[in-house]
């Protein structure tokens, strides 16, 4: 164990990424407030006849090689209450960085008028209204810094009773993983689980990230133990159940010391592919594409003839313009947010009258 | 000056070059032999009515962004004579490993039977019989790797007399290089313009690769020293005559070391275009798109905003086959050697009767 004082700790966890919120080379277009991406989606009547329910699904994108992204959000522990989500118990705590990205908003940014939390739980409340008689289901994902924001979004719908219809049905919460780091403290964990969150979190057991925050106090740690460091604000704690994944196992892939290679997600989607349970054979089983392995990283074995971060624009999408210019292309037209948010929003009492 | 042994200084002038001709990760499918790419091109009537004469261009691929591939080849200066190119004075020298590139063959290959030095003289010849009635011109050039290969096949043209016509015309033979090493010896320099050969050598004084190899015993070493110094291997010396650019006299270029981006072909295209004579400034003239610069290196100051380095195919080449799965796609069918190549080799008297 490190031998340093506790408030030294931090810096070398993460010491691993490299800082990436470096000045720009380009003019700044997006608002820091605004540096996550994600959607929310309903099924369709076939998939919902599949399912046997009508599944809405939020997704959050998470950081593809940029491992740097999530590990600047992880500063430090902080109450969720008062920080405009609800919750009772003041002893529950979720890392600074994500509470921050996840109800940070700016009025006067058209893109960011409406924080994450309100743009996704709006859209919630429409969708649970539209398909308020059929059996639904509230799905979760996310990947990396996505893993975080649908943990903590999970645990927020659930809080709020966004998820409990009219007539008294709770609909099912679930959220899947990918990479994750730890979102909180112990107290949060308990409290999501309480809540009856259920969460699945796929992991690469080389992965760093899903090792951060808590490095040295986390779930691990004796109980007895954990409850002397429950008030240190470095104490975190993983919530649901883990599905531990490790790429040593999959015979396409390569030694490397490549920490985003570990952390990639379509890593993650070719190890669950090939996944039959604990000491099982790696075989894979869905004809999904070992290739897709290095669209972003250099992990395939060589013998795959797979090139190395494959994925790429042509001329990083540069085009010539009428005048035979090469120029970077007009910004596509964005939408901003739907004209019924707000309306939602006051029906959740998130917003005010006006 | 540097005061180790002569023997010593090789390896110095060239060590700003990283090597490139490691293992490669694919497995190899050119022959080390055929590592130049070329064209023989041939005006058509409406540019031959604007030119005057019917210009024959013979254009060689340099290297683009590796300059070690260029610093692999200047290893020690070798008589032309008796290496398949006739010259009546065994003092002439050049680069072993330009001249081996330009010379080289392999039987068993079915895209290396003829050298690169046959399948010019080859093309040349065809060209100069099918418009033997018309005034004519040879023009070659290149860049960098391939400036050395148009200075010595200038060279060769002249030397072997394919310029000279039956009627006793001999047809202009020029050279536009850019970014090109040093060749030969001395008496290489004087060989090649005593038999006529205009070379204008374009380069940017920021530039290494021109200043290789010879960077202590060349062209600006006092004339008495250097008739001293040639007998020696690393006696070089630049033929014809320099137009010096310089890239810190273009506005729209940023302060860099990176010997990639002085070396670079669209660079030196760039600053052509705005240069109207040494002391004049620096304007653009004809129309030629400043972002091409950035092409293969970051090189453009960051305010046009044009991304370093942007020209590239999209997904690295790969594509869905028709099971769905990404792979590169199959080498087209190339063709090898024209099948009159031998026909016209015979006629030079550099091929056997059979």
């Amino acid at each position: 164990m490190d031998t340093r004082s506790p408030g030294t700790c931090m810096p070398r966890q993460i010491s691993t990424f490299p800082n990436f919120f470096k000045k720009s080379r380009w003019p700044k277009v997006w608002s820091n407030k605004a540096n996550w991406i994600g959607y929310v989606a309903v099924s369709d009547d076939e998939t919902t006849r599949c399912l046997g329910r009508r599944d809405i699904t939020i997704a959050w994108r998470g950081t593809v090689t940029h491992l740097e992204w999530i590990s600047d959000l992880m500063d430090f522990l902080k109450p969720i209450n008062g920080n405009k989500i609800p919750c009772p118990d003041p002893t529950v705590k979720v890392e600074y960085g994500f509470l921050d990205l996840y109800t940070d908003k700016d009025e006067n940014c058209r893109f960011c008028k409406y924080s994450a939390r309100e743009q996704v739980l709006s859209e919630l409340k429409r969708l649970t209204e539209t398909y308020a008689d059929e059996e639904m289901s509230i799905s979760i994902t996310g990947h990396s810094l996505g893993s975080a924001l649908a943990t903590l979004s999970a645990y927020d719908i659930a809080e709020t009773g966004l998820h409990v219809m009219q007539d008294g049905r709770a609909l099912p919460v679930s959220v899947f993983s990918f990479s994750g780091p730890r979102v909180g403290n112990s107290r949060f964990k308990e409290r999501i689980e309480s809540l009856g969150v259920k969460v699945l979190r796929v992991v690469n057991v080389q992965d760093v990230v899903p090792k951060s925050p808590g490095l040295f106090f986390n779930e691990q740690v004796p109980p007895p133990l954990m409850k002397l460091a429950e008030g240190l604000p470095w104490a975190y704690s993983h919530v649901g159940v883990e599905l531990a994944l490790d790429h040593r196992n999959s015979p396409f892939l390569k030694q490397t010391s490549d920490p985003a290679c570990a952390h990639n997600l379509e890593a993650h989607l070719h190890l669950l592919d090939g996944y039959h349970g604990k000491g099982h054979r790696f075989i894979l089983s869905s004809g999904r594409d070992p290739a897709l392995v290095n669209k972003a990283c250099d992990f395939l074995k060589d013998h795959h003839l797979v090139p190395p971060n494959w994925r790429q624009d042509e001329n990083k999408g540069m085009i010539r313009n009428n005048e035979g210019r090469w120029v970077q292309p007009e910004r596509p037209k964005l939408d901003d947010h739907p004209l019924d948010t707000h309306h939602h929003l006051r029906k959740l009492g998130l917003a005010s009258e006006h």
